[in-house]
C-alpha cells in the first residue's frame, strides 16, 4: 500500500483513521473518493484513450450507493447493474441510463420491464427464452433494445470455484453448443425491437492471469466468423466483463490493468484480421478492481484470549455481517494496528468477528504488535463486495459508509441503529 | 416431512403454498406457529417436564422477530441472545428479562451495560476480562449479576468445521488450562457484584450424535469436582447448549430430542454421583431445532437452462441473498415443486440464484417433475439461519416473513422496498 506513511497512527488517504474512528465510531467502512478516482484515470490512459474502440462500465455489484454513481457518472465511465434494486439506484442518482447496462441470470419481467422503460443502454441476454421476453415489452412499449448475448465459453478462471463463472457447466450465459447459439441469435436478429450487438462473457472474479481471457476471445471471435458466414451478422462489440484482481495480501501477484487490457485488444485485433471479422467495440466491466483498494474497514480490538500453546485471538467489534468473504470464498485480508502504526508488528494474533459463529474470522495468523482492547485495527482492501454483501447476521448494525474527499470526510451511507432492524416488523398478537 | 398431504399443490401447516405465493409475492419466508409451538411442547413434555432441575432458552440467532419473542415467551421458555441488537428486540418485545441469556464472544462495553442495567438473568462470561467489565458497571449500578462462564471443553462436534465450536483452538471461551480456569472462576467468586452460577458450553451446530456432548459433560463435572475442592465453589447449573440436528435432507439420521437430553441428564448425573457433586440445574439452548423445520421458502423459477450433456439449471427469485448457507457451509436442502405436487418427479435440475456469482446454488440435483418459468418452488427447513442471515447482495430486497397462525395468515416482517435500500444514504455533491 503506496499511500502509507510512517507516523503513530496509519493514514489512509491523507486521514488519520484513528481520529475518524473515534469521531464516527466502529466498525467503519472507509472509502477514499481519490483512490477510487485514480483508478478510473488509469483505466482512462491506459485503455479508454489508447484505443479507440475501448469502452468501460462500472460493474456495480462490487459497491453501490448513488454517490457512488455520481462518481462515476463524473468519471464518464458506464454503469453495469444485476438487478432491479442496483438499476433503481442508478435512476435515483440521476445516472445516464442509455450507460447502464443491464445482466442477470435471472431477470424477473418487472426488472426487464424496468430496464426497458427507463431506456437501459444494453441488456446483456443471458438465455433465448429472455429474448421473447424482452420483445414482448419492447413490441408493447414501441422501443428498440439494444442487447449482447451472454455466452458460457467453457473456459475457467483460475480462482475460487464460487466466483468463477466462465466454465461449461454454468448457471450463466448461452451454452456454446451450435444449436443453441444460432437460436438465440436467430431470434434476435428477427426481432424488429431487438439490436443485436455481439456477445459477453465473463470468466471469473479477481484473476491474476490474462491467459484465460485470450481463450475466451478466440472462442468468441471464431463464433462471430461463424455467424458472419452463417447468418451474416456482423457484430459491433464485444464484452470482455471484469475480474481483474486486486491486492488483499502480499501473496497476491498483482498486475496493471494494462496487463490485461492490452493482451485483450491484441488478441481481439489478431484474430479478427486472421478471420477477417470486422474488429468490435470492447467493453470491460471492472468493479472490484476500481473500488477494492479505494477501501478499508475500521474496527475496535475488543476481547483478546490466549490459549496457551496454541493461538491467540483479537476480537473485533464487526466481522461475518460486514464482511462475510473470509467465510464465504476463505478469503484473505490484511491489516494494521492503526493506533500503533509506528511499532513493531512481533506477534502473532488470530483476528476474530464478534459474530456467535465459529467460521467468523476475518484473519488467521496476522503480525501485529502488542494488541489490547481499544486498538483500531485496519482491514485494508474492503472496498468491494463488503458493503454490498453485509447482513444484520446475528442483528448487528451495518457499519456507515465514509468517503474521503479532498473537501473533508463525507457520511454516504448512515449507520444502522437498532430501531432500524425492527423497522419492517409486525407483531400481530 | 410428515405434514405433507398428496394434492395438486403443496400444502404447508394447512396452507396452500401456491395461493400464499400469489397473494404475497415470492421470495417469502414462511413460518408454521403450529411447528414451532409442536416443538416447545415436545421440548416440555420430554425435558422441562420430565426433570425437576431442566431449563430451556431459545438460541434467537437462529431467527428473531419481536413476534418470535411472543410465542418463545408464552411458551414459557428463556432467550438466548448474542448481541445488542437481539436484546433490544426482546426488550422492544416485553420479552421479561429474567429469562434472557446473554452470550458472545466479543460483547462491547455498551452491550453489557445495556444487559446489566434492564436485568438480564444471565450473562455467559466469554472471558476473564469480561468479568472486570461486568463488575464495574455492575458495582456503578449497584447491581448483582448472575453469570456463567463458558468454556472451550476441547471437544469438537461431528458437523461443518464453520459450525463447530467447543474444540480447543476456539474464540469462545476460556481455555481449559489450570490456571486461566481458576483465574476467572477466583476473580468471580470474590467479585461482590457476581454470582457465578457455573459454566456454559456449545459443543458446535446441527449434530446427529450425543457423544460430543457426553465428553464436554464429563469434562465439566470433573472441573465441578476440582473447582469443589480447591474453592469451595458450589455450581447450580450447567449449560449444555444447543446444536441438535434437524432434518434438511433424506441423508440427514434425525433424533428426537430426547435422544440428546435424556443422555445429556443421565450423563450429568451419574458423573455427579461418581465424584460427590451437587446435581446442577441443566439449561439447553436449542435454536435451529425449534424453528429450522418450522420454516419454507417459496421462489418463483424463472429461467431454465439445459446444458447439452451436462445439467440443467432452474433459475429463482432469491438465493445467496436470502439464505447463503449453500455457499457458505455447502449446506444441503430439498424443496418441490408446489404447483406440481402431484406430479412425478423423473427428472433432476439444479436449482440457482439469481445473484450475479457462480456460487449462488441453492439445491445441486434436485428430483422434479417437468418445472418451468413461473412454476412454485417450496424449499425445505428454511425456519432457521435464512431469514436472520440475509443480506442485500445485489441490492435484492430481502423477503417478507409471513406467519401461518391457527387464525390465519400474518405478515410479521414486511417485504423490503427498493426505497429501503437507499433509506440511509447521503449523496454530498
Amino acid at each position: 500500500m503506496d499511500n502509507i506513511e510512517h507516523t503513530k497512527n496509519y493514514r489512509f488517504a491523507g486521514y488519520d483513521t484513528v481520529e475518524l474512528a473515534k469521531k464516527y465510531g466502529t466498525p467503519l467502512y472507509v472509502l477514499s473518493e481519490e483512490i477510487i478516482r485514480s483508478r478510473c484515470k488509469e483505466l482512462k490512459s491506459d485503455f479508454l484513450d489508447k484505443y479507440e474502440n475501448a469502452k468501460a462500465a462500472y460493474a456495480s455489484k462490487a459497491f453501490l450507493t448513488m454517490a457512488m454513481c455520481k462518481i462515476i457518472e463524473s468519471e464518464g465511465l458506464g454503469l453495469d447493474v444485476v438487478s432491479g434494486g442496483e438499476l433503481y439506484t442508478a435512476i435515483k442518482a440521476g445516472f445516464p441510463m442509455d450507460k447502464v447496462m443491464l445482466h442477470g441470470n435471472n431477470k424477473s419481467y418487472e426488472e426487464l420491464e424496468m430496464a426497458i422503460s427507463n431506456d437501459v443502454g444494453r441488456i446483456v441476454v443471458d438465455n433465448t427464452e429472455e429474448l421473447y421476453i424482452i420483445e414482448e415489452i419492447a413490441e408493447r412499449q414501441d422501443k428498440s433494445v439494444k442487447v449482447l448475448i451472454r455466452i458460457a465459453p467453457g473456459v475457467g478462471g483460475n480462482t475460487h470455484k464460487y466466483i468463477t463463472t466462465g466454465q461449461k457447466d454454468s448457471k450463466f450465459g448461452v451454452p456454446l453448443a451450435k444449436d443453441t447459439i444460432d437460436e438465440a441469435v436467430a431470434k434476435a436478429m428477427k426481432s424488429k425491437h431487438i439490436e443485436l450487438l455481439g456477445m459477453h462473457f465473463h470468466i471469473g472474479s479477481n484473476l491474476f492471469e490474462n491467459d484465460s481471457y485470450i481463450a475466451a476471445i478466440d472462442i468468441v471471435i471464431n463464433l462471430y466468423k461463424r455467424l458472419k458466414d452463417d447468418f451474416g451478422f456482423i457484430a459491433k462489440e464485444i464484452n470482455t466483463g471484469g475480474g481483474f484482481g486486486i491486492y488483499y495480501t502480499k501473496d497476491d501477484c498483482v498486475k496493471p490493468l494494462s496487463y490485461y487490457t492490452d493482451s485483450i485488444m491484441k488478441a481481439i485485433e489478431d484474430k479478427c484480421k486472421e478471420l477477417g471479422v470486422d474488429i468490435p467495440a470492447v467493453i470491460i466491466e471492472p468493479g472490484r478492481w476500481i473500488v477494492g483498494e479505494a477501501g478499508i474497514t475500521l474496527y475496535s480490538i475488543g476481547s483478546v484470549k490466549e490459549i496457551p500453546g496454541i493461538r491467540t485471538y483479537a476480537s473485533v467489534d464487526g466481522g461475518l455481517p460486514d464482511n462475510p468473504r473470509p467465510a464465504l470464498y476463505s478469503a484473505r485480508y490484511d491489516a494494521v494496528v492503526a493506533n500503533k502504526y509506528d511499532q513493531k508488528p512481533d506477534r502473532q494474533v488470530t483476528i476474530a468477528g464478534k459474530c456467535c459463529e465459529s467460521g467468523d474470522i476475518l484473519i488467521w495468523d496476522l503480525k501485529v504488535p502488542e494488541i489490547k482492547r481499544g486498538d483500531i485495527l485496519a482491514v485494508f482492501s474492503t472496498g468491494a463486495y463488503n458493503y454490498s454483501m453485509a447482513s444484520n447476521y446475528n442483528r448487528i448494525p451495518r457499519p456507515a459508509v465514509l468517503l474521503l474527499t479532498k473537501d473533508g470526510e463525507k457520511v454516504i451511507v448512515e449507520r444502522e441503529t437498532y430501531e432500524d432492524l425492527l423497522s419492517r416488523e409486525r407483531v400481530p398478537f
